[in-house]
């Protein structure tokens, strides 16, 4: 019956079905590319132990399709978790669980987006944002940031700039807290006042607080969720980070019109059970003890990468300290090209991105983020300093 | 802060977010509506000694984003036990794991499908395939059946009537073995018939294979994959079946402008590694012997509910009796409205699903799909009777 002639699926795909652009993930000797937790603190004797009640409890529900929502009772430990930690008042109905906040924020994305809708971000922003927005044709715009995040006047000068163009801003993303890739988290100050903007021009703020739990120093900032009740602002967290991400575990709370979209574009039925079962047995019993260990644990390593920073680019960059999170952000005197160091300094050993893949504009080849979460502390010090070598060996910085 | 006034996100949706159709899951006495595996041979013991094993050689990757394509070690498994048990030559690049079945299916229809593009299915589908082409605004047509499957005169008579309207099949929709929800199994030589003439008119086939491990008698057919080399046959199979639907876990094999393709809507990253480990390490070990134990306990179930339907229904409606899988189909005399009766019946204690909600047309509201799969054998033998009963009482049944 074999037919040699490869069939061809031209003239098949829907006009919306894009190549992905989504890469493998390969790991450099020194990896400050991509964005992983600390290994050493993962908490597998827990979750295996926590796994186990959790079974011997209710695993004959394994037999059923779990509820789209997700697990009911994991869905209510996070509407205490977000009301105790981030001020939310939500019910346990207001919550979904998704596969990674990624899944919420591709799912918020699709439902809110047609081609050619402006959408708003900082300067810089989450690579997987960023493509899921051009997925549905997004017309991407950054507003201007400094350390306290989102500029007020560059925001509403955004917004105005668009509307001079017939255009309305179909919604805000922001990442105010431990922002990715720029590490800073937005004061209470300017959260105020972005919100104050958007709602006088109507616009709703999807709010990525996936790295709230991550905070080593300083005080909390509430959650933009918690100072709205009106339904204007979407939430995503996550527990990539606080458990791991291989356990592909996030939650959204969005208000009811939103969901019922948001939910046509779930894909493979509700949460993996499995997970979430055990997800839900450990940090009702080990959550604090165990984001406390793990803060503790990504605390040194950023100091090691701070310290490494200060020997070794000391005249010749800036970056901000950040206060918690996985990243801190480089910025290179104007004209650097980090862009077209990437790959060579990768093959070299050191794995970095560099700011112009996080730009809606595509500006920034003179900045690297930097993620200072899975290497260990030696590691993140020597590797800096071979980031520095590799800079001289190519000659990419004239300090 | 706070603000009475409810935000509203009129005008903001996209125009492609519909609300979604997906409801609650609900339990009748007797639930013959939901397709749920054995829930008493779930292996909740080996799964967690083969996490245990799993996490002490590899847990540390946990701290990892599993690759988007999902476990390799996992893709690997599904390529041996593909070859093995569906004739089929697939490497491990050819195989992307999903979030069960459901998701694989519908990153396959996203890729594929525009509004008003023609796709062929079975005369009844299921329900979830429907729900996703006609997310994308699909055409869904059906093609008659017999206890053998698609007819061949009929696949081919749809696609010219199509082609007459001036428009293209895109592709063709089967589940051939242990079909959902009609029951039966395409015989070979239907299946030879059905890619022939798909191949004379350039039609892909989207094969979902996801019941194919449950076989309690009689001979394995070989699968439309098996019989094509060319690209042209794109396949989805499952694990929610022989292990369990809470595990979330399934798997594509498609052609690699497909995957490209199909990948763009893959909203959570890759599958869970949690439950992916768990499984992989299961399964190398107690797959068949598994897979035995489980048909075993669905053949008694199955036998318990054809016994009853003879009992009740002997000379009153038509059902075959299905040589694995999860459902009987039955059809009463035409005119029957199995619709009308469907919620009373379901707060009477039998839940069923009527024919018209798998129909294309709407079609089949005199049918019933009943699954034995999740209540014991006598609760399918009492429940058979207590749907006649309720048949009786509503006088839905003049015999």
């Amino acid at each position: 019956m074999a037919d040699a002639q490869p069939f061809s699926f031209e003239g098949l795909f829907s006009a919306h079905a894009p190549i992905t652009t989504r890469g493998g993930n390969r790991n450099a000797k020194y990896d400050f590319a991509v964005a992983y937790p600390d290994p050493e603190t993962l908490p597998l004797d827990g979750l295996l132990e926590s796994l186990k009640v959790a079974l011997d409890r209710e695993g004959k529900n394994l037999a059923y399709y779990p509820v789209a929502e997700g697990l009911p009772s994991l869905r209510q430990f996070v509407a205490e978790k977000l009301e105790r930690d981030r001020n939310m008042k939500v019910s346990v109905d207001d919550v979904i669980l998704t596969s990674g906040s990624g899944e919420g924020i591709a799912m918020i994305i699709h439902a809110l987006t047609d081609p050619g809708d402006v959408i708003l971000t900082e300067e810089f922003v989450y690579l997987g944002t960023l493509r899921q927005m051009r997925l549905w044709g997004g017309d991407v715009r950054s507003v201007k940031c400094d350390d306290q995040g989102m500029i007020p006047e560059s925001l509403e000068e955004t917004i105005k700039q668009a509307q001079n163009e017939g255009k309305k801003v179909k919604y805000i993303y922001t990442i105010p807290t431990f922002q990715n890739p720029l590490g800073w988290t937005m004061s209470l100050e300017r959260r105020k006042k972005a919100l104050d903007i958007a709602r006088s021009y109507g616009i709703p703020i999807l709010e990525d607080d996936c790295y709230v739990d991550l905070r080593f120093e300083g005080e909390d900032v509430t959650s933009f969720r918690s100072m709205d009740d009106t339904g204007q602002v979407l939430y995503v967290g996550s527990f990539s980070k606080i458990v791991a991400p291989g356990m592909r575990l996030g939650y959204m709370v969005a208000p009811e019109e939103v969901r019922k979209r948001a939910m046509s574009f779930k894909g493979g039925g509700g949460v993996n059970q499995f997970a979430a079962l055990a997800v839900e047995e450990y940090l009702r019993n080990h959550m604090y003890e165990h984001i406390n260990e793990h803060n503790d644990a990504l605390r040194v390593k950023r100091d090691a990468m701070l310290a490494a920073l200060g020997e070794n680019f000391g005249g010749a960059a800036k970056w901000v300290k950040p206060e918690g999170g996985l990243y801190v952000w480089v910025e290179f005197p104007e004209g650097t090209d980090l862009a077209k160091l990437q790959d060579q300094a990768f093959d070299e050993g050191v794995g970095y991105y560099n700011g112009s893949m996080f730009s809606p504009e595509g500006k920034g080849a003179n900045c690297v983020r930097l993620c200072f979460g899975h290497p260990n502390a030696q590691t993140n010090y020597e590797g800096v300093a071979e980031l520095a070598r590799i800079f001289e060996r190519h000659g990419v910085l004239q300090v």
